[in-house]
Formats: structure tokens, sequence, C-alpha cells
């Protein structure tokens, strides 16, 4: 027996909230589940500092990871008597699946932002690279790890395998929205999964869906809208958000001026360097980054203990909404407020922006382009999703942006000049108590 | 308006998967969850090393810290026209359930056996001593801290409100049974808590269940009793808490036997000295223990980085069932075994013991009493649970222990020396995988 | 203590499974459910004929009254402290809702159609005739049902009082879509009703939303809409419908032929004479509607035992979608087609239409107005929901109607004319089996 | 292709609330669920009068019966690779699921009692006899009805055919607590029927449990007896139950003297002279008897006008707790009593009595032998459950019975003579209210 068609000696099931049980019957999945390289995805959150707003959205990317696979396993059990489905692909899409996300560090959005990193390069690399995972995957045969790559890069030859994993209606989507509403509490998260599911059909380059289960795609695309302004960019979660991201520049910029810090910041050094290697990138989990932020709680320099301590301890910045198409002469003017009043405006007011499209159909030449969903007709036919629904029309292709001012309050209010501080809070509006949890 | 008094200007709502919605109104709670003591929380998990097995139990004890607080406001709120009830005692119950497992460390159940600390002594010293939580609570007036403290500690005159948060039927359990259930995704801890609510009356000296709402508690008990079963005392769990247990130990043995670490565990050190100061044991959060397993699994002594590298990547001993009365000889036998084997059996061959008592009615004089539920029959009186309910008298009292030994199988199938391997494979009953998952 | 504010000695409660508690605690709303005219409610289905489609969708209308009653209560509790709050109109606001439907009969729909009845007629009637439920209200005060009847009426004056029971965010849409959602098993219906009530202000003449609930509304427009196209207008449902219309329609043509039927049925000669008392209103449940079309199955008339025989075996139309705009010449060929195969048109082919205007704000002097959601930003300013909302913005106003022509495709295949048959087929584009369940 | 192995042309699904969706692909069973029989039980209630205790417990036997359907359909394909398993007998399993409770009446309990009926007779008839049912069976080859009969009966050979159709851990018990804690809103009902599924194993003449899934099981047996207790014992409903009985038996008694009926009711004629032929059975569904039951509320006779009126309109006799081993004294007491008093006591004084034997092993001999739950170990051997369960020991074998007196409390409070009422009273213990809802 190869190890390609090598099977587990039962089925081997995990217990999971969302899809009721993971199925594992592939020797393969089994070894990539065990590699070190994605046993350490249970210690990097699935949402980041979503935690802070909703004190449920503690699970990890682990947890998702096996719900992509899940997903995708019981797609492909669907399409077993499907003239167009290629069995042959079979474990390169439940491996695909399995490791999409695992080039993931913490914090995945702060830490690209700040240096200059992109975790899909290294999702590349882990797969490719020296690693464990790696090893497994070429037991299957020497260049294996070469297509699950290309298929987590979507330039694998076979685009229909390619959009089981990343399309505008993948695994990946399914299962984290199902999994963040969930876990957060929220009921805006559901849908009809298993309809979608059983209205799938694999085509040439793409998976369709069936006309009859367009309305499950409506919910989904709904599902989706309201997860995106109710929780991925909730206010709160940005505040916290604004504030890592300015740690870290914190950090990076004191060791560029060569501030001494009390401890040594080993698992940051290559960070700050701009050049990192894949073990060291790998070593920094999410327990690394809270032991560095609990350490700088107490080091020297003002800004980064401030920072870090309201990290951790949750002292959150404030917010105004802000334009920046008409408003930013008030920015301006605070920023310069801010500095008068000794608080270094780079750290302490912070224009952050959040923005979403729904849904869009094909637009050629763009950008980032965006492969439309499909609907099969009774006819054979395939259309345009939005050409079939009023609903997806009515949002679709339609970008919403939202900005917003962040500021410490606190500090603000211990601003001694009092014509300083008065204007300052006039032009953010403070009155009461700023804004509110939730 | 004195601060005991003080509301918010709106009701603060956190979303909860579990209740739904947990509401603050007193600025004094509202201010204690501000704390960085309490913030702590949400960097210890619920459940240890249960995620291991169950992925989705990844819930911190800040999770679940606020569910019992919401709990003990709803059977507040329910008690308000109840002549037994004295709302003065309102804030300092809210208070006290909130902060109940305040003193908990990352993976209790280990450091405190290893290292002989107890966390109820950490939750008292975080109430009582120099600490943001300590100046809150005394904001309501002088003393007031010392009452939490007590109703904590069950040392408070009200046993009443002593009964609310811990006794055989509390807000603690309750809620971490539903929570438990809720993120693992089992089905078992699932229990019907609105009824029990309103079926609570206070009586003098405890909470008592009106025998309407008998069937409802035994359904509860049932539930507590399945959870222990199947998810706290899980093998697989209890293989990974083994394994840290021993990493515990080997560090502070390789720590008096002067070893060289190649960082200096600071975080570790009052912990190995057996002297732990308020502020050290704060520090300890789950992260830090993760940073320094990480460190040392490239450390020299090959036990410590072997056990550090087995918790962190998951590779966990197996086991077989063992019995302490007649087969103490075969532990024996495999001591001698592993020792010529090569593998030190104080760190490779434990056994682990669970037990549970699911219910049990007051037993004077014995070393643990327990306060038993009572009914409140239609005329008044008070009758014992177990005489009532046939399925709690079938299990009250009922202590029931199992005992595994625990192996890493790994390890036992590189030994060289073939007789040696052959036997211990024999007395350990290993022939194909060993244990499951699950 | 007058009967106003007699309370009963304990609080009663309703398990239920949409709320999972429904409480009773006034005397009245106790005294009210225990009548003749509301149990009546418990032999209504909520959803007619849907059960045929979705089997789950058994449940009655007294179960969704006591539903509507539960979350008004509810709401007025969350009102307790809002100054624009009168709480004097609370019984009153809660007999509104437990009553709004009591005037339904079975197959409401049909009947209304056929015999020109109108339900809301009726539910005045049952308010203010000789009645039990006439004779428990006016135990409050001489008059009282007069104002229940115009709070249903829409005629009352305290407009925020009639808000709650009817407009388009009312108890009663949201209580029918959580509850149709969970008895079908559907997912769609589902939004987060706690957070709706939370958000609920009273204000002079209607009930707002505070705009920081915006989505939760959204969400809640959006099951709306969803429950209407997949539930509420099936296709399925809709033929049983069509069929049942049919029988209504044959019987009272026979009645007025003068046609002799083997048992007199008493219970619906004021239909067919077009004069109905209030007490043969009451007596026509849906056990005497099923009682007499089992009986008619074995009637003479050939086109009426067919009928009744489809609707109690479930052996419904086929459809195909029609656009009476440009096929209307299909439809007359068609026509014609029947009539020289010996199947009468006027009861084996039937346009149905549905239509559903999801969401609208207001627009002075239309036939039926309808009162806008109306959001309550931060700074007491009151916003048209559609204003603020993008999604519910590109829904509002749009009415979608929908035609199908249903037709009974076994009496066609029986066709012996076989060019007749063949035409009839090609037109109404038969193959295979036609549509299917789902 | 013949009719065995007929496919429809895609999988037809039923959305359920239970299991998601039923899900048919059989030409045969999409046929039987078509036939004027099985689409009978729309109109008969699962759980007869339980609505009038639990609102939500308005589903029809049809909807069980697809679920029994839906799990043995699951259990077969998972038994797709055992070896144990005759694939050849799939058919005949899914055919038996789906009828098995074919010969259910309305209120079969009360019916079966008065009229010394039996539903398992019926259920032989309509699958043997003159109808569609049968009809459709015998496509399949000739014999097919007489071993769907058989395994009903659980006369067929293949006792493991039996066994998933009637055991103490059958898909019948499996559908029916799920799907009336579902619909009733309780959460006893729940435990983890896809665990079970996965651990059933196909052996010679039974289905057993893989050792890994007892805890699953526990919880099964817990969940039974809790519904029993809760929702099919309570004494709300059984009250409803006992006038419904004695409505049967006063429209009898009247029938037998010689009473003239104002409309002469036809359909219950052959139950009244004991001997019921098919299709009069067959046409006696639930509306039936509520269109006489409304009717009689008009008849000059007191007694059944009463009852049908109390029945109608949920207007219940109260009950207090009663032993007959030590009361019946009292019983005879009031007996006398209820006479003196005019009201008959055959009609308003009853005594009813429930009992449940939660579980048990094999006793031989006895009058119900009951095929206990075997356990499959890991070394290959079978184990009766109550030898490894404490909790199933627990109350293993324990039959528990409860007497409960019922009367009609308004009309002692009517009764004229005043020494008398005292001391009926008294004798029954009546002070307030009398027994809550709930």
């Amino acid at each position: 027996m190869s190890y390609e068609t090598e099977q587990l000696s039962e089925v081997k099931v995990f217990k999971d909230p969302v899809h009721r049980y993971v199925h594992v019957k592939d020797r393969l999945i089994w070894d990539l589940i065990a590699t070190p390289e994605f046993q350490r995805l249970r210690r990097i959150k699935q949402l980041g500092t979503t935690n802070l707003t909703f004190h449920g959205a503690e699970h990890s990317r682990f947890n998702h990871s096996l719900g992509v696979y899940e997903i995708v396993r019981r797609i492909i059990e669907n399409f077993a008597d499907e003239p167009n489905w290629n069995k042959e692909e079979r474990l390169l899409c439940l491996s695909a699946a399995l490791l999409h996300d695992l080039g993931h560090g913490p914090f995945s959005h702060s830490f690209e932002k700040v240096f200059k990193l992109d975790h899909e390069h290294f999702t590349q690399q882990i797969i490719l690279g020296d690693t464990k995972v790696h090893e497994v995957l070429e037991r299957v045969r020497p260049g294996f790890s070469q297509d699950v790559a290309d298929v987590i890069g979507k330039t694998y030859k076979d685009k229909l395998v390619v959009s089981l994993i990343s399309s505008q209606i993948d695994a990946d989507r399914m299962d984290y929205l199902l999994r963040d509403a969930y876990y957060t509490g929220v009921s805006y998260g559901q849908f009809d999964m298993e309809r979608i599911l059983r209205v799938m059909r694999p085509m040439e380059d793409q998976v369709v869906i069936k006309s009859t289960g367009m309305h499950a795609v409506e919910d989904y695309i709904m599902s989706r809208y309201q997860m995106y302004w109710q929780v991925y960019f909730h206010p709160v979660t940005r505040s916290a958000e604004v504030i890592l991201t300015k740690i870290l520049h914190r950090a990076k910029e004191l060791y560029e001026q060569g501030y001494a810090f009390q401890l040594e910041p080993i698992h940051f050094l290559s960070f700050f360097k701009g050049k990192v290697r894949l073990d060291e990138y790998i070593k920094l989990d999410e327990s690394v980054v809270h032991y560095y932020f609990q350490l700088w709680q107490e080091e020297k320099d003002v800004i980064l203990r401030d920072l870090c301590e309201r990290f951790m301890n949750r002292r959150l910045f404030k917010y105004v909404e802000f334009n920046p198409g008409t408003e930013m002469h008030v920015y301006l003017e605070l920023h310069d407020l801010f500095k008068k009043a000794g608080l270094d405006p780079s750290y302490y007011l912070v224009i952050d922006s959040s923005s979403d499209l729904p849904y869009d159909f094909y637009r050629p030449g763009e950008e980032r382009e965006r492969l439309p969903i499909h609907l099969l007709m009774p006819n054979g036919e395939l259309k345009e999703l939005s050409r079939q629904s009023d609903i997806v029309e009515s949002i679709s292709g339609k970008k919403r942006t939202d900005h917003k001012l962040y500021y410490p309050k606190d500090l603000i209010e211990k601003v001694t000049d009092l014509p300083i501080k008065r204007k300052i809070k006039e032009l953010l509006n403070i009155q009461g108590d700023g804004n509110h949890v939730r």
C-alpha cells in the first residue's frame, strides 16, 4: 500500500462545535495535523484582538484549519459521482484546505503592516522548505508539496481545485463565518451551509451553484456583510489593533535608535532588521508576543510601556468618526495641539480605515480580480449571481469604507495646559465617557 | 451619589455565546473588570490542556468569570421580592462571583501540585493585597474587600451568600458545565439552567430548590457526571497534564542541581525556591509558560527538551488501564525495565488517577463536608435531594476512581535491547497503534 | 384589589421552544388564554398548507399568539424606566398582542378570497361581541374591550401602543419569523431579537430603534425577505393553496346550482350564502374543514372529489413560470386546449401570483401607507432606516412579483386525444417529472 | 431496471428541524410517502393531548415517521462496509422504518383502551390489506409486504433487522426523544445521536454499541427517563387523556342505551359495535374526532356535553397524588360523596396510573421480554450495558409507578350541599387553586 492511499485503521474524529465532527481517514492528513508547524497554529488566535471586544473569540487558527479541511472533505464526498470531478485531486484538495493558513503569525495584520511581511509567502515557505510538513507531503510523491503550494497560491493548473479553497464562496470563508459567529455568540454569521454544499457542482474551471440554491447563497453573502461590519471591523477591536501596531512601530524605532532594552528582544531582532528567516518566523507565536509585551510594560521608554500596558490591560483608545475628505484640517490642527500638549501624535492620534467589498462580479484588468459566483440554471446555462439576485445586485461592487480617529482619552484628561486641553476636547467632541464597549 | 450605588449611564452588555448577553449596570463591576488582575484572566485557559483533546476548548477564565457573575446577577434579580433575601448583599455577591477565580494561574492543577501552591490563597491575596482590584473594592467602603474574600473563602457569616458561589449547585458549576460543553461542542453539559434559576429560593442559610424543579436538578447532576468522565478526565487530556507536570518537576530538579539554563528562567525562580510573591505570581500567565517551554525545547538536558517538545507539539504519552490494587508488581517490573532501557521512569512511567464524587449528602465530620442540595416541598418542608430522586440516590456518595499508566510509546519503540523492549511491550499490552485520539 | 391589578399567586410559565418560556402573571391574561375563543386557535395552523412542503410547519396560531404576547411583555419590561412610556397602557398592549389573530379561521387566505371575508373584521367581532373573551375584557373596566379592538384595528389614539403590534418591526412579525423558521427548520428566519428589544425606545407616536442596533434590524429585514420567498411563497405550498381555493369555489358553485350533497354541509351554508354569523364563523376550525374534505372525496361530482382527494393526499398541481405580460396568449391557447381535452380550465389551469414588498419608507397618499422604521441617532435626531442602511435602501420600495401557472400533470398524461395532449405538454414544457418537491 | 433498484433522478430532500434534512433516493420510498395511508399520518398528532400542556407539541406522526426512516438510512449507510451487514435487507429496513407507525389512529392510547383496539394490528392490516401501501410494496416483489409486516411485528427471521426498528435503543426511540424535545422545547431529550450512530455495529442477531460509546448511551437512557416523567406522563396531559377516555366511554354507553344523537355518529358506529373494518379505521383521523367532539358540545346529555366542552376548551380536571395501596378507603368515601352530590363518579372521579421501566436487562420468561443493550468491548466480547455502567445499573429494572386521582374542581365548587362539599374538599385537600399548569 502506498502512502498516498494509506488509510487509518479506523476513522478518527475530532469533536467540533461548528461541524459536529471532523473526520480523518487518510494517514497523510493525520500526519500533517501532527506536525509541529501545524500544531503551532494552536498558539495563534483566529481573530487576533477581537477577543478584547467579543470575549468568546478566543479560538485558534488550528480550530479553523480543521474546519476548512472538513468542509472540503464533505464537498468532495458530494462530488463522488460527478463526471467533472477528477478523483485524483482529492488528497491535494484536502491538504491545501488543511494547510492554507499555515503561514499566519500572531496578529498577522499588524505584523505584516509594520514589518512588511506577507503570510502567504511564509505559507509557501513552510510547505516547500525544510520542515516536517514538507517532509510529510513529499512522502506522497516528489513534487506533491509544490502542488499543494500552487493550489494555495492560486497558480495550480486545475482552477476547479483552486476555487474550492479560494473564491468568493470557498470553504475558507464558509468556515470562518460560521466559526467566528459561533465563538463570538453573534447570530449574524449563520447560513445554511449544508444546503450550499448540496447545490455545489463541479465545472471545468470552477465550482458553481445550482440556481435552486440561490437564496442560500444570498444568505451567505449577507452573513459575510454583517460579520464584517459587526465583528471584524468593530471599532473597539480596531482600537486594540491600532495600539498593537503602534507598539511594534515604537519597538522598531527604538531598536533603530540603538535603545537598550532591558532584555534583548531576540525573537524580534530579525523582524526589526527586515530579514526574517523561516525558523525565526515560526518561533514567533502569540505567547512570545505577549511575553515581550509584558516585559515592555516595565521598560524605561514611556511610550512603549504605556502602549504595552494599554494592550495587556485593555485600556484602549477612544474614537470619533472621521472623514478624511473634509476633515483633514481638523486632524492637522489636532496633530499640532497634541504636540504642544506633549503627546506624540505619531502614537497617540491615529486614523484607521476599514473597507469591505461584500461581493463583486468580474472586472477584468482590475488589481485584485475576483472570480464571480455562477449559478447553474435548469437549462444548463451559467449566470453570474448578481444578475439573478436583486439583493446581491444591490450590494455588488459597492465598496464601503469607514474611517475613525483614535486617541487616548485618559491622557487628554491629564493635559495640564487647560486651553489646549479644552480645544482638543472640543475638536474630538469629548463630552462624557467617550465611546462605549458596544 | 456614593460609589456603592453608582450606576453606569446605560447598561453595558457583553455578547456571550452561553448566556446570550452579560449585563453590567454597576460602576463597581465595570471597574473591577477593567483591572489588570482581572484582565490577566484572559491569558489563562479555563480548561488548561483540554484543548489538546477537544480543540474547541480554548476559552479563558475571563470568559467563565463573566458567566458566573451573570448567573448570580440573574439569581439575585429573581430574589428581588423574597423576604429571606437581604438586598444589601447584592454587590457583595456580584463581586465575589466575578472574582472567585482571580487567583488561578496557568495550568493550575499541575503548578499547584508541583510547587505546592493553592490558587485560593492567591485569590485572597489579590483581593486583600496591594492591587488595583483591592483598591476598587475598598472604594465601596473600608472592609468590603475583606467581605468579598470571606465569601469566596466560605467563611462569610451569611451562609446564603456563600452558597450562591460555593455549593453543589452554585453559579460557578452551572456556568462551567454549560460553557465547557459549548466550547468543546459536546452535548452532555446541557441542562435547563433557566428553569433551575426560577425554582431557586433563598432560605436562611442556603439556596434551596422548589421540589417542582427536581428533574431539572437531576439533569444538572447527570450533566456534571458526564462532563467529568467525558471531558475533564479524558485520558488524552490527562496525558498532556502528566507531561506538563513532569516538565515542571524536571525544571525544578535541574534548578536544584545547579543546572545552567541557556536563559535564566527568571519568572520561575521564585516557584523553584518555594517562595512566590504576589507580583511574581501574577506575572506568570500562560504566555510566559509557553515562552519558556519553547525555549526549553532547545535546552541541553535531554529529558527537559523531550518533554517540552512533546507538550508543544502534542506528542503525548499513550496509556493503559491500571489497577494499583492488583497490578503494582507490573508497575514495579516496568519501572525496572525502563531503567535498564535508559528511560528514566520518574519521567516516563507515570500513574495518574482521577476520581469524582458526583453528588453527596452531608456526612458530618468528614474531611471535605459537602452541603447537600435541599428541595423545598409544597408543604414548606426541606428534603435532601437524594431522598426524593432515585437517580441521584443511585449515584450519591459513590466515588468513582480511575487509574491509568502513561508511557511514551515512540521511545519504547526505539529501545535497542530487544528482549527488554519485547518485555515492556508485552507488559504494556502494546500491539498496534496504542490508544487513539478519541 | 381590582381585577385590573390582580396578579396570580405565582408566575405561570409556558415552555416555549422559541422564547424558552412565556411568563404570565396577570389574572386577566390567564383568563383570556382560558377562553374558548382563544383555545380555538389551537385548531388552526399558523401556516395553513405550508406543512405540505415543510413538514415541520404544523404549529398553530395559539402557539404564535402566546409568542407575540411574550415579546410585547418583554418590550414593556424594558420600557419600565422610559419617560415616554405610559405604564397604564401595559394591560392593553398585552391583551392586544395576545388577541391580535383571534379572528383567523382555517386557511384564512383562501377562505377570505373565495367567500369575501376579512379576518380582521371577525377579530373585532369576537372582542366586542357576545363572547367569553369580551366578558373577560370588560371585567377590567367598561370599554376596555373597545380599546383592545382599537389597538388591533390601528385606530387607537396612542400610536406608540399601536406600533408595538402593527408596524414594519412589530412583535407579530418578529415572532412569526422566528417561530416559522424554528418549526420548518430553515435557518433563514433567525435574527438577534434580544438585541432589537434592547435597542427599542418608545417615542411619542412610535417605537424607534437606537442607531447602534441598525445592523440587527438589517438582519431582521433580510430574514423577512428570505422567509417570504423561501417559505411563505414556496411554489409547492401555493399549489396546495390553489387546490384548496378551487375546492371552495367548486363547493360554492355546486351549492348555487342546487347540487345535492350526500351530507348537507351545514357548517358551510352561511359561507356559501355570504352571510356568516359570528357563532358560525367560530365553529369552522381546521378539523371541520378536513372533515368535509374527507367526505367530499366520495361525492358524485368528479371535480370536487378529485380536488379533495388531491388536497387530502397531497397529489398537488405542477407548475411552470409564467409571465402575464408576455405569455397571455399561451395561457389562452392552453385554456382552449384544456376544454377540448375535457379538463375544466377554471379548476385545472390556474395562474397564481405572489408579491412582497420587503420594506418601504413612507409614501404619503398611497393605498396602504406603511410606517417606516426610524433610527434614533446619538444626537437625538430620528432618521428613516433606508437612509442609513445601504442594504435596506437597496430593497426599499421594490416590490417583487412572481407568477406561476398550475396544472395537474397526471390528468394531462391521461388525455386520450394525442395531438392535443402533445400540444399541451409542449406549451407547458413538460418533459420528465415536472417540478420536484424542493 | 427493476422497481427494487429504481432511483430517483436526483435525491429529494425534506427539510427537517431535527435531522436537518431527510434524504430520499429510492423510488419505492418516494412512492410510499405519497400513498394516502401514509399522508393520513399528517392528521394524527404524535403526542396526542400533550399540546394542551406543552403548546409546541403539535407535530404529527408523519413528521416522526420520516425521522425514523432517516435514522435507519444513516445507520445503514454507516454499515456499508461491515461484513455482518446483509445489503439486501436495505429496502426492507427503510420501508419498515417509514411504516412502523402506520396503524396509529388519533389519540391511540385512549381509543385502544376504550374500544379494545391495537394499533399494531392495523399497521399489519394496512401493509397486507387492500391499500395503496400494499400495492406499492408488492411492486418490489411478491411477498415483500409480508416481510415488512414481519419486521414491524418482530417476527422476521433476521433479528438484526428487527433490532434496528424495535429494541431498547432503536431508531424509533431515538427519533421521538429528539423530536418531542425539539417541539416541546424542553432540553431533556437531547443526546448525541450522531455519536451513537457511529458506534453502532451490526452483529449476527442485533445491533451492538462499541464500548467507547457507552457514555453517549447512558445519556440517551437518561434522556428517555427524563422525557417520560417530565413530558409524556405530565399530569396535565394525563388529565386531558382522562377526559378524552371518559368522552369515548360516555358516547359508547349512550349508544348502547339507544340514545338519539342529534347527528348520527357514523364514523364511530363500528367502534361502538366493536367491529372496525380497515377502511372505517383509516377514515377516523384527528379532524373527525374533533368534529364530533365539537358537535357533542351541544348534545342533550349533560355529561357528554360537559366532557366535550372541557376537552375542546381545555377546562381540565385537577388532581391529587393517590396511593392505591393505602388510600383506597378515601377513594371509596369520595365515590360515595360524589354520588350524593350528583356527580357521577364513573366520569368525575378517576384514578390514573403511569409507570415506566427506563431500561432492563433480559429476564427470561417474563411477559414482555426486553432485549438488553450490549456493548462491544475492545477484545471483541459483548457485555450487557448495566454491567458496565453504574448509572444504568442503578435504574435498571426499576419500574416506577405514579398514581393520581382526577376530579373537576369547578363542579365541586358548585355542589350545593355544604357539608358534603366541605367533606369532599377536605378529602381532596382542595385549598387554593388546585394544581397549576406546570
